[in-house]
């Protein structure tokens, strides 16, 4: 009798970070190491440091740290926040909790205005919530996309409500950036975090915060409380000539940024966010063909993942374990108070059309094996259909 | 007429870090990337944690971070140091005094105990310092080996000295990990902090520490003033099971760890640091031979980092540069108040006889087109001598 034939061996990484990684990033962490601050990285290092705030939007300097994208998020909080001051914190998800939870370590008098998970941060809400606070606070923290549930906030709305109580903004932009859209400058937002293993087709290891003139200043008045993370000390050594990192960067994460940056902006900015808005219509059209009802609210500009309500009569908790275990494909289930209720599908980064094809199968497959009743192939059929529509493939990235 | 031939265009990265990584560690990290949370990482994270404590020679769990070996310094002065608290730091170098500059950034009432560039920090002296302090301090922070001069502290009796006065040693051994022994139970340190980008092989991003019951007791008394680097939160989720990273873990780099490991473990630790004494024997005895004179203390136990005092007759900052430039062999010069006065010979991690015999005759070729009188290669003539007088060939590593 011949061998079960293994039809699903080949593995399929589409998570909202790590993401895929396109071959040349791979391909160039495996050259031989570079002394960091030999001319041959200096080079990388410049190059880097050049194009990071094209991609922001910016023309301020980006730092960058040697971190998970926590780490970038950390450098604000301990920048900006003085123990005993306010702060204020919007949030609806786990990413906008972690926040709260930074404030909170850094002795900050914190008021957390949490959203349901799934919701938006309601500028109004938020409006309301600073005219109550008696101190001023000298920052809000929020999130962009918010990874756990999908949603996407609108950050220039709660911009001009920070503004209008005269904290500056921080946002986390470490899964949107690249994906989404956030013209920092145009938009006037003083901070805005990231990551390099999201949208930016990285490894994770770097963390990056563009801060504005005024950010900077705020956080000069008091520099105790940090040093490997402080926001001075980077901003001094990546003006030097040549540019001069604090601390040993992650000299591989930096070179395969470097491929990647080149990419990015050779697709240009608004490709790159044509291109994933229109895999995010396509993840949200495959959801409902499969008789899913999406998690969260009913609009257009979630563009990094689309969670999919799992339906109550299945333990969804099996739905990712599944798509992994039997064919091959890792997408992500829920996190905290949202495991075994919803399935994500991630765009945001190295995704292209295809990859929606095998999310949006390999759901079909899973859910169909858990009984729930499906037409195979419908979820597939109506993303080819959003693709056909849109009139052109999405740019090829590479 | 013929081109001038390039006989240089190979390059030889022979610096302490980032130091040259094995040829299996570098084409890991251009494997697919994998997701931190499916089977295929937690399988690599279990097996690097678990291989981990083995380098330090410990039972201890050693607390992984991404980020520079700074921010495992950090980590040890941001958990154990609270504002307005004693601290002791004994310093003989550039590294020893970033624990001075992050006491002084998270409020300590610092003791700094500088002792010379190119001294070892004197374990009477601190003796008779920590006897003048009218409040206890928590704990000494000091260096193994100190990277910007060579020099390798006496630490198991600093740590005795410590105890004495009713302190915990935190020992940086960024460096010296894997080169120098450092049997931290027996010798009872309590923490050990360390990095990827030196003796472990790998390239820069990750930060260990090894901390130990009481220190970790210590440290929970007061959790406030850091998060990311807080020692409870990387306990916690790598005591889980499966063990799961507080933060997206660079998961090139703890692939790259993985396979380190493997070859540290398999050469035996042993055989590791044979292989260093007798590269740094040899390193000695060919600046010796070239006419230089050895910039440290005149004794054997510095096992990562020779440096060579540069004649006062010559531009000693070219050194370095020409043997990069026209030769394609990267060296580190002196740093800070060492600029221009010595060159460092790195034996630290994936090192062999011919690193040593490339870095002492491209220092041989330098040192002669600068007008240096010599006899071209006694340096590597002295160097073969010691390898052939150990009688064995060092354990070849893969």
């Amino acid at each position: 009798m011949p061998a079960q034939p293994n039809l699903f061996q080949k593995q399929y990484l589409l998570t909202a970070g790590p993401t895929p990684l396109p071959p040349a990033v791979s391909q160039v962490m495996a050259e031989p190491i570079l002394y960091h601050r030999a001319p041959a990285f200096i080079e990388v290092y410049s190059r880097v440091l050049e194009r990071l705030p094209r991609v922001f939007q910016s023309a301020n300097q980006v730092l960058c740290f040697t971190a998970s994208g926590t780490g970038a998020m950390e450098s604000a909080v301990s920048n900006l926040v003085r123990p005993g001051q306010a702060a204020v914190v919007a949030s609806c998800g786990k990413f906008g909790e972690r926040w709260a939870e930074l404030c909170d370590a850094f002795g900050a008098d914190t008021t957390h205005l949490a959203f349901e998970w799934g919701e938006k941060v309601d500028p109004a809400r938020l409006d309301a919530a600073m005219g109550e606070i008696t101190t001023p606070p000298r920052a809000v923290f929020t999130t962009q996309s918010e990874t756990s549930t999908g949603v996407l906030n609108d950050v220039r709305a709660l911009n001009e409500v920070a503004r209008r109580h005269g904290a500056i903004l921080v946002v986390d932009a470490i899964s949107s950036l690249g994906a989404a859209d956030l013209p920092q400058d145009e938009w006037g937002i003083d901070v805005v975090v990231s990551g390099s293993q999201k949208s930016l087709m990285c490894p994770p290891g770097l963390g990056f915060a563009s801060v504005s003139e005024r950010a900077l200043e705020l956080a000069a008045t008091d520099r105790s409380g940090r040093y490997y993370l402080d926001w001075a000390k980077a901003a001094k050594g990546q003006a030097e000539e040549p540019p001069n990192s604090a601390f040993t960067p992650a000299v591989t994460l930096f070179r395969a940024l470097d491929v990647a940056l080149e990419m990015i902006l050779g697709e240009g900015l608004d490709g790159v966010f044509a291109r994933h808005a229109l895999l995010a219509r396509a993840a949200r059209a495959g959801i409902e063909a499969a008789g899913l009802e999406r998690f969260g609210p009913d609009d257009d500009d979630a563009n990094v993942v689309t969670a999919a309500r799992l339906p109550n009569e299945l333990d969804g908790a099996k739905v990712p374990t599944l798509m992994r275990e039997r064919y091959g494909v890792t997408i992500a289930g829920g996190q905290g108070r949202l495991k075994g209720k919803i399935a994500r599908i991630a765009h945001c980064g190295y995704f292209g059309a295809f990859d929606i094809v095998v999310a949006l199968s390999a759901l079909e497959m899973a859910l169909a094996d858990l009984g729930h009743e499906l037409e195979r192939g419908a979820a597939v059929g109506a993303a080819q259909r959003v693709f056909a529509e849109a009139g052109v493939n999405p740019v090829a990235l590479a």
